[in-house]
């Protein structure tokens, strides 16, 4: 079944009987903000009226929080929910993917027959995208999906490239879909981001979501800008209505006003990646990817994933994406106590490995 | 935009400057049981994980409840959802529906280019479905929807006719979706539902919802029985992954114990109906179908959404379905407070039509 490329935490409790300590989902390691656990409570008592399908004061705080004008906004049921809706309002024939990156991309695309054109990440440049991505951007191409930080390599696409790419993509006529989900866990988000081109670029679309960034997993609310408000409005079109909860619209207006823990998670993912990398490499494992929440490696410790689930450790296993083979892993970087658990976990499985 | 179709209480709201009492949404009037918010309250605090893709938890509960195996069982992000997924996974060319219906039903098969067949409800006939519906039903017709109770008639089928229906479809080799949505309204529900013989019938699909009859439109929780498992997987393959939050799940789950509850808001429904058809026929109104929480009627009298929007009360004027043309109109029933309101100021304006 497709759904379950992931870690599968519940899968695993039903196997277990109990729950992993889950670092293949990227989830951030503060949990649910208190502010926002607050707001779905009370969301919790209106929520027999059917939800605003227009998510209008969302929007409305969304976009005083981006400076940009609602009606170049809109909602959705979870990042996914909105590439779906938008593979199905735009029905592209041909479209451009960088791989290894997200699968829902393909999931999406292939519900419309589309042809999808796997422009590889090389191994050898360490699956940093690269300038020869331009030569295949041409008129043929309807719509290309980059995802910025990629998601699993961990990797950010160079700003002067991502902005070539933009125009290229301009000139072509194709919808560039930048996914930024994960670009607020950056150390300089902005610095990444193409979300002040959005009204200068009639074909730039940029998705993100409050899922990730202030762990809302459970609670489903993506977002996307784009200044082509046709489009906008066939995506609403292009699924079932009321998709986004009453519940999701008011955690989301709550996590806007979330700025200390912003801050506080950017300081924690920073100083654990550091204190994790460092450990990993100890093992004898090659970090690859680890510009957001999360590290992507490759390591030859047999069945690391296998091994390390006996102990009640859940982590990504990559070697199911196109472009990538046995070996590659993700994992979510966590809190120290948790991190601890994992190194201790890899470090005597290495070991074990080299006696 | 396909998607204001309704009461749209939020533009009121933007337009009013107020909240209207709000009787275009079927909902239940008794709101979220305070068993259902309790949960919702507990899972805010977990929300930071993703849900299960596949509501294991909840497709159990919801099983136990039925008497049917989890494996015939799917939820979703509300029955819409459902509905749109159900149609992309069957892509059906040509569709049969008895007219006026649930809209929702048209938006989905629109996005496969189907060809819908139309059996006009008859108006001589008060709107009830009659056997010549079997006559369309043909190896043609690739998917039937029947909305029962139908939506926004308030008129159930003839347990005879719904199941020569069944027949005529397995028969024919039509999938027949049942939409039983407002099935927990009716005064005898299980006289009305075909879900015992989703076991029997791989052609019978049964769509319910917890959002109207537990009073959780907010919340967002629709499922589906089926016998055809894998119609069922490709079904949860048609759309993004993890559509059911967490929140959601919880919420159904806790839902599933409410029977207090739908003791209680039937004995209202009941009560409150008798008390807004009498009066309403007072007032010189034609009711039409008053089997669910919801009443379909015909009135002269003019503007009636716009001057009962004036008094703050949203009605649901149904002159945009097909098949129905000015002055046909749906109202939910609500509590006593809230029917005598509408009363009054639907009585001012038949006495002042007759002035």
């Amino acid at each position: 079944m497709a759904l379950i490329h992931g870690g599968d935490a519940y899968g695993f409790m039903l196997e277990h009987g109990k729950a992993p300590l889950d670092f293949s989902a990227n989830c951030n390691p503060l949990g649910v903000p208190s502010g926002v656990r607050e707001a779905i409570r009370n969301a919790a008592a209106t929520a027999d009226a059917y939800p605003d399908p227009l998510c209008r004061e969302l929007r409305i705080a969304i976009a005083q929080s981006m400076n940009l004008p609602p009606s170049q906004i809109q909602c959705g049921n979870g990042a996914a929910d909105i590439i779906f809706r938008l593979v199905l309002a735009k029905r592209p024939k041909r479209a451009l993917l960088a791989v290894p990156t997200f699968l829902e991309y393909e999931l999406a695309l292939g519900l419309v027959g589309c042809d999808i054109i796997r422009f590889p990440l090389k191994k050898e440049n360490g699956f940093k995208l690269d300038e020869q991505i331009l030569d295949l951007i041409d008129t043929d191409v309807d719509l290309m999906f980059l995802c910025n930080p990629n998601n699993p390599t961990g990797l950010t696409v160079g700003p002067e490239l991502l902005r070539r790419i933009l125009d290229a993509a301009h000139k072509a006529g194709t919808l560039l879909v930048v996914d930024e989900c994960f670009n607020g866990f950056l150390a300089e988000p902005q610095f990444h981001s193409l979300r002040t081109l959005v009204p200068s670029y009639n074909n730039l679309f940029v998705l993100d979501a409050f899922t990730k960034l202030y762990g809302i997993a459970g609670v489903r609310l993506g977002y996307c800008l784009c200044g082509d408000e046709e489009l906008l409005a066939s995506i609403l079109d292009s699924g079932a209505p009321w998709s986004v909860s009453s519940l999701a619209q008011a955690a989301g207006i709550a996590a806007l006003k979330e700025n200390t823990y912003l801050l506080k998670m950017r300081a924690l993912i920073r100083a654990e990646k550091v204190y994790l990398c460092n450990n990993l490499m100890r093992c004898g494992i090659k970090i690859i990817g680890s510009e957001a929440n999360y590290l992507f490696f490759h390591t030859g410790l047999p069945d690391l994933k296998k091994r390390l689930g006996e102990r009640g450790l859940l982590i990504r296993d990559c070697s199911n994406y196109p472009g990538l083979t046995q070996g590659y892993y993700r994992i979510a970087v966590r809190s120290r106590t948790d991190n601890e658990r994992l190194l201790q976990a890899i470090s005597d499985l290495a070991e074990a490995a080299h006696d």
